[in-house]
């Protein structure tokens, strides 16, 4: 077996066979394989594409790279969510307490924020004393004794994953649906979940522009989920604008504190209650009430176990950040648009992302709406703020800002989009 | 300008600016591209293509990225000539002191040969004491002294190409077109010849398979030379059976001065004087007669010079390799096929080549035809003979050579294939 054999077979538009796949993600975690001949076949792949077989075995190859988890001793059903990332989408925060809280065990294995997308991680850590790693005996302590844990997959977990992502980022290789797919699925199965529930954004804010897009990378999980045994369901939900009312770290946390108390704002509390009641359909537990758990504080006990457990004080107050700078509504009218990527840049020019890996994260960064699509909204009055601690950065944010929203006198032209757009299992 | 975006342009079948190529070309010379990242971009255009603005602007920005020759300080036209390299494709050996010998300087930068195709200068390097590398003023004083100089390029000479070539020779991209040509054409350019003749070779030992992509190589290269003011004429030929009745270092030098001497096989000498009069005529020397140079043996004369300008004794008696093998003909009648292809793997794995850049080659290894396609043959007489100094290869060449040549009863249904398919100018 020789790797140009292996990219010329993708190159000239053939199918990898097994034996092929196995050996380059193989030579690949070992170094054999070198990064530009890696690049190379990820190019190859974006281009031609692979076939549900080779996409189900190069997942089967990266899975078998590292250890795999199992949680069969703990005495719940395990519920697993994964989002492929949006601009506000906080909804881990809330929902895996209450997942929690209606009897399933949630573990969370979550990642950082990269580009324009927040990552949870990142928004946890705004929590003082909070951790994100944890040893395999720590997370399953965490999970049997909170119901909950969100938290850093270990080294251990797919590291042909970790390692060809992050050769992906920098070659222009990210945006292939096979690659997508793979990587996200190869953790998740790695993790040992028994049922997955995958919510797919769709929009500006959004990996994948388009519905057709999206639905063939919803596709592509639920039958990888399938066919390793993990119950797997997709929703396609609308990034066109950003979840809630705020992106940023502390601020989302917030914001999650808000739900959890049995308020925020509706389309994260409709999201969380719908990604809550698929995850608990798929775990076995359709009789349980998520709109209850909300109301009667369960959840947020939960939360307020899980954050503890892991080193934070729920009781803490958040960092704020030194600065803000409002913009305000141009003129009076309704409120027709107002771009998720835009509003997902700016948040993260602010401060409240990292360019490359190893920068840090404000935690007190971030824009805070005033508005949604369909409000109305008055001349003169707030539509943003922006915070951040440092404030030369408020002109490089604005200039991402330059075409973000749209406000109609009438608002007659406004139609609204719903948060849930398809369903597939 | 980033790295990402430029491969995003052409990976979204975009066209390349001028801007993207010459940033990209410079910063990956001084390394500030990956190799990774230029691989992704390699494979991008080897599946999307680039167009003919592109194409030269790729291969300006690579004859930018070092030094430039100039040999207008010489009293006589310059005159160059390159081929895609074959199967014992010694032409370059007897050309270049034919073409000196009419009156025309030829500076002919060389190299060595990677995978089946021998190279020139691993070629000359049997001949005891002959040196490959010279300096700039070296070369100017054996072509100045003998009229014509086969040497290595100089390490100033496109280095992005030299990179480029690498990357591409362990990733795949080697069989693009567009680098193809821009990379035989940078160097050529850079080389400062003021007229170039190609040899674009077709067929199983060649990289051009069809007729129809060598002649789109070929137009993409003399579009090159001529919008650089070199002037430049492809030949197409025939590279389905190998040139001459040698492959191997030595053997084709010893068959290259027959044809010095004024014999040889028809093959090599018809093709080393059509090449020649395309030389002349682009040198302005149209009044040449290049075969009397060959019978009089002034074409031998400037060999003599050239050689032992560079250290060689053009007397000594060439290596010899220590074992060898005969391969009998099967039946007898007509000999209507010998493979090329097949032929260059043989001498390859007899020693003649070599597997990565670093290693030795061996001097006297190779293949020796004893007929050629059209000849008649009969049972049990020797039709190839393998040289190696490792008899322990005679196996894994012989390996390469089940079906390498067809013998019909009558002959009739062979259809003899002219040297020389096309010419494009």
């Amino acid at each position: 077996m020789d790797v140009i054999s292996v990219i010329r077979t993708k190159r000239d538009r053939g199918e990898l066979s097994d034996e092929q796949i196995d050996w380059v993600i193989d030579a690949y975690t070992h170094g054999a394989v070198a990064d530009e001949q890696m690049s190379a076949l990820a190019m190859a792949i974006l281009l031609n594409g692979m076939n549900r077989r080779e996409i189900a075995r190069w997942t089967a190859a990266m899975i078998a790279s590292g250890e795999r988890m199992d949680f069969s001793s703990l005495s719940r059903p395990t519920a697993d969510k994964h989002s492929t990332g949006g601009v506000g989408d906080k909804i881990t925060l809330p929902l895996a307490p209450l997942v929690a809280a209606c009897g399933a065990a949630v573990p969370q294995l979550s990642g950082r924020g990269l580009g324009h997308t927040g990552g949870t991680l990142d928004k946890l850590e705004s929590i003082p004393g909070w951790r994100a790693l944890l040893s395999n005996e720590e997370m399953l302590d965490v999970l049997n004794g909170a119901g909950s844990v969100i938290c850093a997959a270990g080294d251990g977990l797919a590291p042909a994953d970790k390692k060809l992502y992050a050769l992906r980022d920098v070659t222009g290789t990210v945006e292939a649906i096979p690659l997508i797919a793979s990587s996200i699925m190869s953790k998740k199965i790695a993790e040992g979940t028994g049922s997955l529930v995958l919510d797919v954004k769709v929009g500006s804010g959004a990996f994948m522009k388009t519905l057709d897009d999206a639905r063939e990378l919803a596709s592509t999980m639920v039958g990888l989920g399938t066919d390793h045994g993990v119950r797997t369901v997709a929703l396609l939900t609308d990034m066109s604008t950003p979840l809630g009312l705020t992106a940023g770290n502390a601020l989302e946390v917030r914001e999650s504190v808000e739900v959890l108390a049995g308020g925020g704002p509706a389309d994260v509390v409709d999201l969380t209650l719908a990604l809550a009641r698929e995850m608990l359909d798929a775990a076995g537990l359709s009789d349980a009430d998520p709109a209850k758990a909300l109301a009667d504080g369960s959840a947020m006990d939960v939360w307020r176990r899980m954050i503890s457990a892991q080193g934070g004080d729920p009781d803490a107050a958040l960092p704020e950040a030194r600065e803000t700078h409002t913009v305000t509504v141009p003129s009076s009218g309704v409120l027709t648009r107002l771009d998720a990527y835009d509003i997902g840049v700016a948040a993260w020019r602010l401060g409240a992302g990292r360019a490359r890996k190893e920068d840090p994260v404000q935690a007190g960064a971030g824009v805070v709406l005033h508005a949604k699509p369909g409000d109305s909204v008055v001349a003169g009055r707030p539509l943003l703020t922006l915070h951040t601690d440092t404030p030369e950065r408020f002109e490089y944010a604005l200039e991402a800002l330059t075409s973000t929203y749209d406000v109609s006198p009438t608002g007659t032209d406004f139609s609204p989009r719903p948060t849930i757009l398809d369903r597939i299992s």
